[in-house]
């Protein structure tokens, strides 16, 4: 346990991907004692939460919470019903609509048991790994819908009601590209073979190199001119 | 399984409690068809999932979701901690501040389950029992709170983006004081011996007679002059 009062807390969303663990990163180099939480959801990629545990471990986060909901409980997506993951479509055809990995109000799940530990611990600073641009067609990755849940927040809890804090929802890759957000984390020295980002992993963990997730974590690293260092387990196209 | 597809749907969180079963029964009078959603959130009362069961049942509702989330994980109230309940506080006490048995963010986190289910089963009308002015402490039972979960909802969900629904949160008894809710219950034909409000009831469903809940119970039926159905284990003052 690495605690220090003098710096602020801060509770990250970590599922163990790309995004979140580079997400996680920034927060640190801001200065934030980080709590971590990550989801165990019914989704199919179990090795998620295997990664998020090795990276917690790894920026020795002040509290790493692991929690379960059910979210097959509603059906309605490729990550929690039996949909095939879609496979080696176009870049293109990627980023056009609301995609069938779609969970319904996953993030406002998510940002709602966030809100609660927030609360609990007196901290004031979110941090998730939304991002607006590759992932385009999930409507509450925009920033109109984060600045809508903060005015919420501030009405749902006693710390925003007393007015002793205003929730800040940090979204820091919001705006960037997968090829900055890779860029953005070699600088700060993540380990990305760490995480996982795959939609539909082997359970050694091996990303399948063909799902949507895979092609734009892949063109990221190529545009950066380098290898993604994630195990595949097909010998991957455009993995150089 | 009771469908009927001339019916609008409308989701409705159930506790098994006297505020949640009213509400029911006033979304069942307005023509709604009924999905009930429930959550085991490592509260002590497990006799109000049985509660909700019952109401469920008696009510024939389509689907009776019972999801499970543990909001123990991250402590801060009474009802989920080791706090001790508070017992035969006088009325005024009740709603003076924000009660220990506050859950944070509790209501954020129901209703986004809720929302959820709203967007799968395509319905656009969740019915919650929040009560403003008995609980005037929680700030999320508050009419503001609830109007900015509603724009906060309708960026989050692709059906809100599309502009194909505008998400109503319904809050019947948001202005109700416990004895208009009685009054309406009992209009509406409810059978409160099913229901249990009591904070911290025996393991057979016995009420206390001595929480908060259950006095604001208490002194509702009592100005309706009726006696409460539910079972108390203690021979209850106020109870004729």
């Amino acid at each position: 346990m690495y605690t220090d009062i003098s710096k602020r807390k801060a509770v990250v969303l970590l599922s163990g991907g790309l995004d979140s663990t580079t997400t996680l990163a920034i927060a640190r180099s801001e200065g934030y004692q980080i709590y971590a939480l990550t989801f165990r959801y019914g989704q199919r990629h179990e090795v998620e939460i295997e990664a998020a545990r090795r990276i917690a471990a790894r920026y020795n986060v002040a509290q790493h919470v692991i929690t379960e909901i059910d979210l097959r409980t509603f059906g309605g997506s490729a990550l929690t019903d039996d949909i095939e993951v879609p496979k080696n479509r176009a870049l293109d055809e990627i980023s056009d609509g609301i995609p069938i990995t779609y969970v319904p109000a996953r993030n406002t799940i998510f940002l709602s048991f966030a809100l609660a530990w927030a609360e609990v611990l007196g901290a004031s600073d979110i941090f998730i790994g939304v991002n607006a641009l590759d992932y385009s067609g999930y409507p509450d990755c925009r920033p109109e819908y984060i600045e809508a849940f903060e005015r919420m927040a501030d009405l749902a809890t006693k710390a925003g009601v007393e007015a002793r804090q205003r929730l800040k929802i940090h979204t820091p890759l919001i705006s960037m590209t997968k090829a900055e957000i890779v860029k953005k984390g070699i600088e700060l020295g993540v380990d990305y073979s760490l995480t996982i980002t795959c939609y539909d992993p082997s359970a050694e963990g091996e990303a399948c190199g063909e799902c949507d997730a895979c092609l734009l974590r892949l063109k990221g690293f190529a545009e950066n001119k380098m290898s993604d260092p994630a195990k595949y387990r097909t010998a991957s196209k455009s993995r150089a």
